[in-house]
Formats: structure tokens, C-alpha cells, sequence
């Protein structure tokens, strides 16, 4: 990213800029705090493909009344430890962080609480969700399908989304572990900061549109695909095509959403999917008690030994040694909510459209 | 493997021939039933390393008194949905069916069932618990971790066990998708084969004793390391290493097995880890009604819809496209269970020393 030019700006800034364009477009204030809140998280902890660079097509799709920006999500199904939730249409932003708040609730009935999502739209990070558990001394689990853009292994078509898959665990005085990963080998925000600085891209993120590799990351634009976790035969890529579809069951099958190629597109200039077979995109949230399984202090005490024990790896030559998962997101938070946020100026340059539409002011 | 030479034997041969060595190390007789259907259901599936091949270890861990062979496991703390299991240091193979049950059978009052056990020892292949759970409606899940092989990514020794992940979807008239991964790029048995070959590994698979990446099969077995899922930073190793940790604190730490680099050897030329930090190692197992979220009728029906889009994704040149998960172990299934498994000679070999030990006849 060195060579990208940025300007920066308050979190702050961001979050009041991003909370009155939601209320612009008629979403109520507490949830426009909520979507702000979530699209901040993503900017602090520096996951930039998903934070105030995606407000563009959220607005897009409001703007479009493809959005509800005052959904009632409804319970359809449940058992005492698990629920079927309606979004009604909403903004992911919303949808998610309630849907999550039902799963914790019923954890702390039950000892655990599952709930799968349809007729959503895209929640933002996973990670935001699993973190709100750690706040409740429980595991929180958050999976989400999307917008096509991944090949099965032994593909050469876009079949599945980037489907992520994120959990948690509390160290004591040690910083929990943050695993928020999706399951193909590279972000498609890579692709395009390659493509913008003339790069090519690595071995094994990608195919072209008849299904050869390529490093070429205008091929993986241009009617290509992402690879999934593993990349090739010999490299383990049916195991990341085996979780894409883990995450894309869990989220759309079983929630009455849209699944594989049918999830609905993101933005208004992606093609839309040859049929429908379900309601929007689904996600899925786990919590689980810790004190479901283990006193929750006697947990943490072994999280910081566990913590501190693969911090005492031999690192390997030329590395510092493994990192805890979380650590780099972490550190971007440290550092980005004391300087503030560095945007890219195509980010910039959409937020001006969004102020010059709603006459809300942005610098 | 077509060139390394094998004798065939019919399952039900080999069937006996291990529940009548389990009973002659003191097992009962529906537990040694039970261990040695998990055994061959993975030399049914083409599952090589985690079947017969594995009695040995099995038997000298019996014969040395570090296995019980009548564990009582007790539930050491539950709520509606969560239960924490002690499975008194018996047979994996023993402990992880019958927790798996308690698993279900919670899932049946609750809607779902997440069972952690620890004081347990390896458990077979993932995949035989997570179909359990497909006849009775449920979606499984099931993980585990073992004993080191596998450094986190930026590491030079081995931290983590290959800690596999499963899970099942039924169909209504096409078979299931059945999920069972481990966590790292390639299978250390894989590693083995290539060395009885005097072949090279495929890049991405292992490193040396220095952390340094390596082709040669002998220098991952003299004390280097299996890579995690995605090999390298930019082909998402971070995201194996992240996959693997979040097994090994489910299994491990939640059930306060032993967790990472602690996880006690399978084998007893394997090395005694440095400490001790819980009982044996640990399980994890989870089980969802479908009919918490949606009538399993209607869940199936898309499921079969599901895998025939997958079926027909567009192929990669060369390919005749995508399989389904769980494809080549069903193939494997129906041809072995009609024309027999081939073991490999150094596994006949292992077979017939346990012949001798014990007197039970195997040819």
C-alpha cells in the first residue's frame, strides 16, 4: 500500500460522516449508530476492504430501495439453543449485530445459542461479531456467504463467496485470540491493489475466466476467479473449497437465504445471479458459555499459557516468529485510533459523491 | 501408491482380527466392536493412516497400561446444550462414539448438543461422527486435536497437531457432503509415502529442522515440520495456523486436555512433550437438529439442488470438474467394501507382529 496515495482521518469523522448517510436514507438513528459502529470497527482494525469503503454500495442499494432500512426481523423457527431469523431485507449492519445479541441470549439460557440468517445483506466483518461475545465471557462464532467471486477446486467459474468464518477466545491478561479469516487464499482487495499498482499477483490466488492460473490480476477482474484456501490440488485447495461450503450451507441453506452463485450481488454494477432460491444472503452466529465447559477464569489462566507458549515458538529465519491470531488487527486499532484512518483516494474521492448527493458534509 | 506393494484383505477379516486383539488387551466386547467399526470405516472410506495401519499404536499403548481399557467417562459439568466430558483416559475410539451420543442426545432435548472431552487419545477419522449425526436428522460436527507435527505459520518447530476439522450435510436423493479436513496443507503420511518412494514433496507442504522450506521428505521426518493450510503468508498460511489453534483451544483447552505442543505422543517412539498441562487429548463435538432451522425435508431438497449446481460448475482445463465433498471416500467405500483394502507390507508386517504377540490368527 506504500505507494498508494492516502489521506487521513479521524475515526471520529468517519463514524458521524457514516451514521447521518444512514439516517439520510431513513435508517433509524440507534441503528445507524449500530452500521456505523460496525463499519468503524473494520476501518480501526485495519480490514479497509470492509469499512467506510463499502458505504458507497450500501447507499447505492438504499438509494435503489433494494435495501429496508427499517426492518422488524422476525424469529421463524427456534429450540431452547437455536433460531431461524428473518432480516427482512435490512442492512447487514443491522440484521447482524441483533441476530448475534439473540444467539448470546440464549446462550446464556441454554448454554449455547445458533442462529442461522436469511434475507440479509452484507454484515461487514465477522470478526465485530465475535468480539461482542468476549464482552459476555463466551466463544462467539460468526460465518457469513456473499456475492460470488470464488471457484471450487477444480472450477473455472465463480461459484461461491469469499465466506468467512471467525471465532474467539478471552486470555485473562493477555489479549484474547481473534481468528477472522475468509476461505479463499486471497482478499479480492488484493487483486485490485495490484491491479491499480501495475503488480502482478502470486501463484495460487487465482484463475483467469477459462480456468488457467494466471498472475495476472486483470484476468481474476475480468471474468476470473479467487481460489480457495490451499490453492491447487497438491496444496490442500479442496480443503478451503470444503469450507467455503461449510460457511455457505450454514448461512444459506439452512436459513432460507440464497447460496453459491444465486447470493444476491453487492453492488449495483455486479451481474445478478441466474435465478433466486432463496431470501438475500444468510449469515451464522454461534455463542457458547465458557462455564458451559470450564470455570471461565481457569480458561482464560490457560488462554495466557496457551498464548504465551506459541509466542515462544523458534521462529522461523528471517520472521520475528508466529503471531497470535488478532495481533495485526489489534495493533492497526492501537495505532489508527490515536493517528486516525488512512483512506485511499478512490475511497476519498466516492465519499465526496455520497456528501455531494445527501449535502452532508465531508472534507 | 500404485507403486508400493499391498495385499488385499476383505473388511470383515480385518474387522475381527482387531476386535479380537482389542478384547485380548482387556477392551469389552461392545467396545472393541465400536473401536474396530471406527477403524474400518476409515480403511473402507481410503482413509490408510487412520485404520488398521494405526493398531499398532493402539496396542503398544494398551499393552504398556497408558490406555484404560475400560474407561467409565463422566460428565464433568453441563447445561441444556454444553457438556465438558472426562473419558478416563480410554481408547479414543471408545470415548469419542460415546460422547459424540451425549452429543446427540442433548441435540434431541435442546436442539443443538457441544460436547469438549478431554483425557481422551486419538479418536479415528473425523468423518465417522459427523455421518452418526446424518441418521438422526442432525448436521455433526466434530474436531480433535494431536500430538505435534505442524509449526504456526513464521515457526520452525512443531506446535500443533494436524487437528482436523469435519462436518456433514445430509441430501435427500443425492448422498451427503461430508467435510473431513485436517488443518495442514498435506498429510503426514503423505510425507512418508514419498520417502519409501524417493520422490520430493511439492513445495508448501514442510520445512526443515531450521524453519527453512524443503522438497525432500527426510528432512520434515528428521524433526521438521508439517505446514499449516496454506503453506506461506501470501498463500494464507495465517489462516491454517489460525484454523489449527482454534481446534486445539475446543478440544484442548475447553475440556482441559492437553493443548498444542503438549499433547501427549500416540506412539511410543514419539517423544514425551516438555510438560503437562491436562489430561490426555482432547475432542470436540457438536450436533445441530436440522429441524431447529428449517423442516429437514425442505433442507434436503435444496442440499440435493445444492450439489447439483456444484456438480455442473464449468471445469478447469484438464479436470472433469468439482467433486463434492466426501466424493472420493464414498468411491473408495463402494469399491473396497466389494473387492477388499489393500494394506501396504510394512502394515501386513505390523499386523502379523501383533499376531505373534497376542495368538490371534491373521494371514
Amino acid at each position: 500500500m506504500a505507494s498508494v496515495e492516502a489521506k487521513v482521518f479521524p475515526i471520529e469523522a468517519l463514524r458521524e460522516f457514516t451514521t447521518r448517510v444512514f439516517l439520510h436514507f431513513g435508517v433509524p438513528k440507534s441503528d445507524a449508530d449500530q452500521a456505523a459502529d460496525v463499519l468503524a470497527s473494520a476501518d480501526l482494525r485495519g480490514i479497509d476492504s470492509h469499512g467506510v469503503a463499502r458505504l458507497s454500495c450500501y447507499v447505492d442499494l438504499l438509494g435503489e430501495g433494494l435495501i429496508n432500512p427499517t426492518p422488524k426481523i422476525k424469529i421463524v423457527r427456534s429450540t431452547p439453543s437455536t433460531a431461524t431469523i428473518d432480516g427482512d431485507n435490512g442492512l447487514g449492519l443491522v440484521v447482524g449485530p441483533q441476530a448475534n445479541q439473540i444467539a448470546m441470549d440464549m446462550a446464556e439460557r441454554a448454554g449455547s445459542g445458533w442462529v442461522s440468517i436469511g434475507n440479509s445483506n452484507h454484515f461487514g466483518i465477522a470478526g465485530y461479531y465475535v468480539m461482542k461475545a468476549l464482552e459476555r465471557d463466551m466463544i462467539g462464532w460468526a460465518m457469513t456467504n456473499s456475492t460470488k467471486l470464488v471457484t471450487p477446486l477444480w472450477g473455472a467459474e465463480r461459484m461461491l463467496g469469499t465466506n468467512p468464518i471467525a471465532i474467539a477466545f478471552p486470555g485473562k491478561e493477555e489479549p484474547p485470540i481473534v481468528i477472522d479469516m475468509a476461505t479463499c487464499t486471497a482478499a479480492y482487495g488484493k487483486i485490485e491493489i495490484a491491479r491499480r499498482l501495475g503488480k502482478s499477483i502470486p501463484q495460487g490466488w487465482g484463475i483467469d475466466n477459462q480456468g488457467l492460473d494466471t498472475t495476472n490480476p486483470d484476468d481474476v477482474v475480468a471474468g476470473g476467479c479467487l481460489l480457495p484456501l490451499g490453492s491447487d490440488r497438491e496444496r490442500g485447495g479442496h480443503k478451503g473449497y470444503g469450507l467455503a461450503v461449510m460457511v455457505d450451507v450454514l448461512c444459506g441453506v439452512l436459513s432460507g437465504a440464497n447460496w453459491g452463485p444465486f447470493a444476491p450481488p453487492f453492488a449495483l454494477r455486479q451481474e445478478i445471479p441466474a435465478r433466486s432460491v432463496g431470501k438475500g444472503i444468510g449469515h451464522f452466529f454461534g455463542a457458547m458459555r465458557i462455564d458451559g465447559f470450564i470455570e471461565a477464569d481457569e480458561f482464560k489462566r490457560q488462554m495466557d499459557d496457551f498464548i504465551r507458549t506459541f509466542r515462544a515458538t523458534k521462529p522461523a529465519p528471517g520472521t520475528n516468529g508466529p503471531l497470535i491470531p488478532g495481533d495485526p488487527e489489534r495493533e492497526a486499532e492501537k495505532i489508527r485510533s490515536k493517528q486516525g484512518v488512512p483512506l485511499i483516494m478512490p475511497v476519498v474521492e466516492e465519499l465526496r459523491v455520497i456528501s455531494k448527493k445527501t449535502g452532508i458534509p465531508f472534507s
